[in-house]
This record gives C-alpha cells, sequence and structure tokens, in this order.
C-alpha cells in the first residue's frame, strides 16, 4: 500500500475488516481528505494488530478510547464512530450547518448505530466471547426475529426519512451528509448478509437503494471501492454471510 | 403529578420506566431545567403510552425520531439519547466548553449507550420481541460473559478516566458533566440488577462509586430521587434484577 507522505488524520482500526471502521473510511474518502490507516501499513512501519491492541493502551493523551475506531489529528485523539462522524462531518462539509439539520444527521447516525449493532447480533447473540460456531441455535432464533420485524422497523424508518426530504436525493437538505455514506454501507452490508431477504425486500425501499447507487457513483466513493483501500465483506466483521441465517430459500 | 405551567422542554418517553429516559431526566433535574414527563401525564392531560406512541407519529417536523425518549423545545425535536445530552450539555452547562473536552466526554456518554445496550440484552439476548421467559437458558449464557468479562472491561475503563482527572471527581475538568449523571445511573443500574456481582466488585471502583455518590448528594437530584417524579427500577426498564442471571452467592 502507497501512503501519503503527510497526512492529516491517522485513522486506528482492525485491519482485517470493514466494521466500524469502514463508516469513518467513507467519510475520509468521500471528502477526499488524506489519511493513513494505521494498522494496514506493514509490521515493519508499525502496523498489524498487535500494534493497534497496543497504541489503545497510549498515554500520550487524556482522552483514552475503549475501542477501535479512533481517529488522531494533529490536535485531536477521537473514539466512537458517530462522534467521530460528527466531528469529521462540521469540519469537512458533510454535516448541515444549520443545528436542528446537524442534530438531526447525528440522531439518524445513532439510529443508524442501532441498526447495527442488531445486525451484528444476530450472528453473536449471547457474546463476542463465544465462536459463532458455539451460538447456531441462538443465533437462528434471534436471526428469526431480526428479519422478521426489525429490518423492516429500520428501513421502513429510512426510507420514510429520505422521502419527506423534498431538498435532494439524502436524508438532509440537498447534498450529501455522512449519514447517507452510513446509509449506503448498511444496503451493502445487509445484501452481503441476507442477500435472499434483501432480494424480496428491494422493491419496498426504493429511496435507499437510490442513495446507494448514488453514493456509489460518486467519484471518489466510487475510486475507492475498486481500490486495495476497501476491504471486502468478510465472515469476521459486523455483516456476515451464514446462509443459515439468511431468510429461506 | 403537578406540573409546571409554563415548561420549557417536553420530555416524551414510556412513562413506568426508567430505562434510556432516565439519562435524559436525571440531566433535565440536575440542571434544575423545567420540563414535562409528556406521557407520564393523565389519560384526560393527553398522558398515557398509547399517547407516546401515536406521539411518534408527528407530522409537524421534519425530525421524526426512530424511537422514545425524545425532546421537545420551541426549535427542535431531538431525539437518540446522546444527541439529546448533547444538545442539553450545551445550553445548559453540562458540557465543557472547549472542543476536545465537548467531543470526550460525547465519546464516553456513547460507550456508556454501549454498554447499556450489553446491560440490556444480558435479558434479552434473543430479541426484544420475545418474553423473558422464553429466552432464560440464552440469558444465563449471555450474562455468564458479561459478569466475567465484559464489566470489568467497561467499568475499569470508566474508573480509569475518572482517575486520569485531576482536576475535579467527575470524568473531566472541574464540574461534573452529563456523563457524570449517566455514570451514577449506571453504576445504580448495575447494582439493582447484579447485587451480588456488585458487592464483589465494590471496592474495585472507588472513583465509580465515589460519583455515584457525589451526584445522589447534589442538591437538585437528591430532591429528584425522593421524589414520585423517580419512576423506582422494575423488571420492564433495562436493568432488571433476575436472581438467576446475578453472581452465584
Amino acid at each position: 500500500m502507497t501512503l501519503p507522505q503527510a497526512s492529516l488524520y491517522e485513522l486506528w482500526y482492525w485491519p482485517t475488516i470493514q466494521g466500524r471502521g469502514e463508516f469513518v473510511r467513507l467519510s475520509l474518502e468521500y471528502a477526499g481528505l488524506s489519511y493513513v490507516d494505521m494498522a494496514r501499513r506493514s509490521d515493519e512501519e508499525g502496523g498489524g494488530e498487535e500494534a493497534l491492541v497496543r497504541s489503545l493502551k497510549r498515554t500520550d493523551t487524556t482522552y483514552v478510547p475503549f475501542a477501535p475506531p479512533y481517529l488522531v489529528s494533529n490536535d485531536f485523539v477521537i473514539g466512537q464512530t458517530a462522534n467521530i462522524l460528527l466531528f469529521l462531518g462540521s469540519r469537512h462539509g458533510l454535516a448541515p450547518e444549520d443545528e436542528a439539520g446537524w442534530h438531526w444527521v447525528h440522531q439518524l447516525q445513532l439510529t443508524i448505530a442501532d441498526f447495527v449493532v442488531e445486525a451484528h447480533d444476530t450472528h453473536h447473540p449471547l457474546g463476542v466471547g463465544q465462536y459463532y460456531e458455539d451460538q447456531k441455535q441462538a443465533a437462528q432464533r434471534r436471526s428469526e426475529e431480526f428479519r422478521a420485524s426489525r429490518v423492516d422497523k429500520y428501513l421502513g424508518y429510512f426510507e420514510g426519512v429520505l422521502k419527506r426530504n423534498k431538498d435532494g436525493d439524502g436524508v438532509y437538505g440537498s447534498e450529501l451528509t455522512y449519514a447517507d455514506l452510513s446509509l449506503f454501507q448498511v444496503v451493502e452490508g445487509m445484501h452481503y448478509a441476507f442477500p435472499r431477504l434483501m432480494q424480496q425486500k428491494r422493491a419496498k425501499y426504493p429511496k435507499l437503494q437510490r442513495i446507494r447507487e448514488i453514493v456509489a457513483a460518486s467519484p471518489r466513493v466510487a475510486a475507492y471501492l475498486k481500490s486495495e483501500r476497501r476491504i471486502s465483506f468478510n465472515e469476521e466483521g459486523i455483516f456476515r454471510h451464514y446462509d443459515e441465517l439468511d431468510a429461506p430459500a
């Protein structure tokens, strides 16, 4: 991976998954910001998972994060995905400037975060300390409820938000915000993890499909998605494809 | 319940539980703000659960919340607990004024929110659509991991945050913030839900116990806790006491 010489931001996140870090990566990429994905560097350059874990014990700041992702700039160490997006969004034009809109987009991001937890817990209902293979039965029960009622509750809500915005394609006003980038990621992730379910539901959510296409086609994101910087979905991240958790064939 | 005539804020939340609404109530009370807990009014006054559910379909605003709690002021409808606290904190002196501190306290609040989800999921690992009684076995497995590793991971983190702040008793600077009020609520809730576990761990977290005492003794919160406005912990909320989920006797 070729790294920029002078980077504005350091992103610290697990190097082999999209996970929560992907919401941050998408904002950095869409805004064309210079950053280094620190743990994706080689071991010699100070990257790797161990370096990430070590970095969480940093003593050069008051603001020690609980978990990745976190972002380092000249004057900041900042953790929690939605908090990072709030920061980047305000600084780099990915959030509305009016107070009501600014809080509204943050509210939507936090609701996306709730959905992400529920999507994750379909495969880990009994806790992150046990392998999927050791909680498969519980995962099937949890997934049934998720498919039957939670997915429509959330996606229906976001579809309604998009529909009510008469000024543009995104959630608010005429410009895309970080919440739109996050919605792209959620729809992508859901199609990866639950392809049959999402195929069935596709026609119900035209606005969400549209925002997915718009984000994917935006020049910087399109370039990012084709690059090696975009890690593929896999069965270590949040959105995992386990055929037995998807809708019956 | 006697209601103030002219209230600054409307709080909309479930009327019979502390739940996530309690984090908002504590900030409103600590700051001495005038508010009406809308769904706790009588049916004649427009209160009750049905009124709350109806209110979520409101059409007088762009900013329709996904779920309670949400807050209404003259110029705002604002949802998501951490977002409401960010708003109240900034307006009413419960958040630091410097940008780094302001983001830091929000980061901590979001980490508290993550812990609250995990505490909730000990009794509902298979989803909110099924009764506790129908997922007791799964709840016991999830609780075991929660007690064995998650509680110390989170409480140890917060204890470290409090320890590193040399300027005061709370998480940041010399004044209490909304995150300190939330830590009070978390420690209270944990003692209610897991009394034996927390008795064993008590000595490990002196700073958390101290912030709990300081918040409880602050005049407005002390008055609130004695009032009928404070709903008791119960088995409908986030922190529920099920003896079989607590540490073995």
